[in-house]
């Protein structure tokens, strides 16, 4: 991986771990309850996608770098949480970097493992969401992703870039770094600037 | 796949895709929620087989079909609630005829990867009512069929027919339709005549 | 299988069943969702662990035998719950043996297949906390293990004697037993004494 990429990646299960770390400080768990939670969320996406390409064990069992990561964003939310919730306007920058990382490496990994390109968009997809929805669940409530603002449509946009530069022979490098651009920019537009997808009445 | 299966399996993946993306609808989420509904109402139970079975990746994930015939599914339930609703007696033969399919089929899948006779008609099971659990989990509500009249029972006893056609030698389409009959006939019995099992006192 | 170990072993998958199926009562379903969830408590550790190492299929469904033992307890459960209550002590003490056996057995399982350590011990724990945590998750409830008493500690330290005997060169059933018995003296001490870990403020 470009050190840059994996630099990036690392960034993603850091803020991703702290999401679910903070989840489960407001759940008023012990400390292992909210490392279990930081855990979570930051690696089940990749363990769904993993499982489903046949890469097993998965890059987050086969190697405890991401445990670590994972352990040290969720002691970090444990203990200076009033810190961390100060943070939130970058955190939420990061958590978008994250998610358009996720989505971007997980496409291409599935691509790499001769997945077709509709499912490795949807592949990219859940490596980027999987790990919201575990956390949502276990602490009892509906995704958001199911109901937020544009969150899962900006991992979708930029998985499908990524294989839209497949198909059409484009430099690997450049694909992905488009489609991690389109996915903050969508993210930050939806944050900012309330975009929404209609509902239904 | 005879062309009737493939057919009938078709129209299981649909009915299910419908019956996620009505209950998306219940909870007012967006288009896209509505379609991660759908979608991973009818497929859930298909790829927990597969990755259980080894068939990975899961039939779901190396073709794009059963993402179409979900999106499709879904995107009709979104635009057209108020006829999907009115259509709701004819959908609940449908839904029957899709758990027999998946019942069945996922019962034969797993025989012929060499599972036991016992565990394949689990594995059946699974099939057929996975993904209306993990809709029913993603949406905060206790699987009904955990509580509801007959229904996994129904899908296990199309399924115990297949185990049983194969250890008798039975020519393997006779006991599979009649799977599926006994299937359908129970659902309808469990819907219509308000079947039960015994519950706890 | 030392006969002991795989006596332990069915212990542990009993009692799991038992657990499962007792909330199945108290969640008034009938008896095939009192036995559906008796089942997945007993199994779902040990499926994710195996699914996630590349053990397919996994143990619960390559063989019939923890099929039979959860429905089994199950079953007992179903039509004595009142007994069952009434030896609720002894149960949380058989659990406790679960606990451990599972997260020991789960681990050297991992180790066997090649895993590092760090991702070896949480697999182990994964194998002794699995099942519970979807019981909670199906019957909408945040997972106890995330905010209970010691339980996937314990189940955590049995897991780190395992791996740390296996870097030492320890004969593997002294520290299997050392760590089982570390598991349930921790698990003791939370139920008898209230030890516990701290919470978030």
């Amino acid at each position: 991986m470009h050190p840059l990429v994996a630099g990036l990646d690392m960034t993603g299960t850091l803020v991703f771990a702290m999401s679910g770390a903070a989840r489960g400080v407001q759940e008023r768990m012990d400390v292992f309850g909210v490392l279990v939670l930081a855990y979570v969320t930051a690696v089940s996406g990749g363990i769904l996608r993993d499982v489903m390409i046949g890469a097993v064990p998965p890059e987050s069992v086969a190697s405890w770098h991401n445990l670590a990561l994972a352990l040290a964003g969720g002691l970090f939310v444990f203990a200076c949480f009033g810190l961390f919730r100060r943070l939130s306007h970058p955190v939420l920058f990061f958590d978008a970097i994250g998610l358009g990382v996720f989505a971007v490496a997980g496409t291409q990994k599935a691509l790499d493992y001769g997945i077709n390109w509709p499912m490795a968009a949807i592949l990219g997809m859940v490596s980027a969401i999987g790990g919201g929805m575990v956390r949502d669940v276990l602490t009892m409530r509906v995704p958001t992703v199911l109901h937020a603002d544009i969150y899962a449509v900006a991992a979708l946009a930029g998985a499908l870039v990524v294989v839209a530069g497949a198909a059409l022979g484009i430099a690997q490098p450049l694909a992905a770094w488009s489609g991690l651009a389109l996915c903050v920019f969508l993210r930050m537009m939806a944050i900012y600037r309330g975009w929404r997808l209609p509902a239904a009445r």
